[in-house]
């Protein structure tokens, strides 16, 4: 897009935006990204949850959710910070004495910056809904492999007007393990599927290839060879703009990665291959007020009716 | 308790992690207080929740959500660092560039400390399910005041090996905004309501008054302050042991200090009251599962009916 178009794009989503206020979906909490969820967002929220359950009952996936901080030790592990340092969230505490504590008061009450007072501590936000996953997988799987599905609370620290960028936001997760054939098969199913749902509640759809946002110039070609093999797919839906359709699901494939950085065997003693995908609930939602309007009593019936059977 | 009775009940905690661990009810997550929930303890977590909202239904909330990071300056501001700095979790990231980012990634794979490389973000770990809502009352007030009910990831720096210290937990929260005498008479009626609720699902529920872990020398004062005004309250219920039962429910007379820190006014032009209460969620669920056995097929009828009608 050029300058003015991306302005356009800009104030078109800054409008989506304070409509979603207006209609008390969302609640500014002060900064960027980090908004409350009304009631009527959380009920359309909890029945697209619901949805994707009912879609993939057959699947036998087995459940579980995971706080949104984790161990520190397994960003560093699956080198996060080397790929994506700027949208990290570390915690940090403080370890200090009444006298420090004092010290660190008085810079507050003053207004002055005061993380030098703080330390780390074991937990990281959690940046993707599946690492956490991973470590408690270490060891030989089953025959046949795994499925997992989850509902976690993910961080990025990327502030930004759009509200489909978030700073925290849900993912609802299915993650396989397994072989290769089994894995990809996997996830190539859910990737129609997931089109198939979408288009199903009146969204546009449209799968595509992706890539993450490595962080600098050798980011660049991480980005490249990500797009060259294919290890990255997104399904996109208008959100924001008719122009630049926001990605609302998204599908990776790790090869071996955390099959061998954690331990996780197939049964002949190689290195599991792992694929998940995520859908990003919020995302979801603000496409369904986008595409159907502000008031889910005026949706359409087929919609409706799928979301609330 | 003398020493041995506090060893004793510290190993009667652990039995229980292990037992919860063995039932798949919680999946260890490699820190202390940040480990992932299985299936079956997110189905009874729903289900109490549900049962909350049920038995409140006539009361009229409004209904949101907000994220587990809020705006750093609703801390400040409340002086959450002056009382329990030990407790925060401030969220940190990288902001460098490419050759800052290469000697973060060199520290990190070298096993070294690598907070020092990052600052301090806009947002912090959300440390009371009530502190996000504040900020957005900013203003008067309708006639009769508002009653808002909220569930929110909270977050506190304190690992520990028993189960019910979490670093990260779920609370269903109520908030309380009026006159004086509205806001006490609605913190009592839920206090009754708290403990029936509880006792009605064959929990040992005791009330008691309460305060808050004040840090420091000062803090003590604080917190002595606390109990003699009877600003806090808590319930009660045996998890760990039977000798110190937890806290499961806690509710807070904030007088004015929300009202007057952020300009939230009754019709007459004065700083509002405010009160709040909050179910430990996963505290509720796992007092469910020490009463009633590991297995909620087992659980006795009146319970099952009351969390599944």
């Amino acid at each position: 897009m050029n300058a003015r178009a991306d302005a356009a794009a800009g104030s078109e989503a800054a409008d989506f935006y304070n409509d979603l206020v207006k209609h008390r979906l969302i609640i500014p909490g002060g900064v960027q990204g980090a908004f409350g969820r009304g009631a009527e967002f959380e009920k359309v929220l909890e029945a697209f949850n619901a949805l994707v359950s009912r879609i993939s009952a057959g699947d036998g996936a087995e459940f579980c959710t995971f706080p949104p901080v984790i161990d520190r030790r397994i960003i560093e592990r699956v080198d996060y910070m080397d790929n994506f340092p700027d949208l990290c969230g570390a915690v940090c505490s403080f370890f200090g004495n009444e006298r420090e504590a004092r010290a660190l008061s008085e810079k507050i009450h003053a207004g002055e910056p005061w993380g030098g007072a703080l330390g780390m501590t074991q937990v990281v936000l959690n940046p993707a809904a599946c690492y956490p996953l991973y470590p408690t997988l270490t060891g030989t799987q089953a025959q046949g492999g795994r499925l997992v599905t989850m509902l976690n609370w993910v961080f990025r620290h990327e502030p930004s007007p759009q509200p489909t960028r978030m700073q925290s936001f849900r993912v609802r997760e299915f993650v396989r393990v397994g072989n290769q054939d089994d894995v990809i098969a996997w996830r190539d199913m859910w990737l129609g599927r997931g089109v198939d749902l979408l288009r199903s509640l009146g969204l546009a759809a449209q799968p595509d290839v992706a890539s993450d946002p490595f962080f600098g110039r050798a980011g660049k070609m991480l980005a490249g060879n990500q797009l060259e093999q294919k290890l990255k797919y997104e399904v996109l839906v208008p959100v924001n703009t008719g122009d630049k359709p926001t990605a609302v699901c998204s599908f990776n494939f790790h090869q071996q990665h955390f099959g061998s950085t954690f331990g996780i065997l197939t049964p002949d003693g190689q290195a599991a291959y792992t694929a998940c995908l995520g859908f990003g609930l919020e995302r979801v939602v603000m496409a369904l007020f986008k595409a159907h309007g502000f008031k889910t009593a005026l949706w359409p019936d087929a919609v409706r009716q799928r979301l609330w059977p």
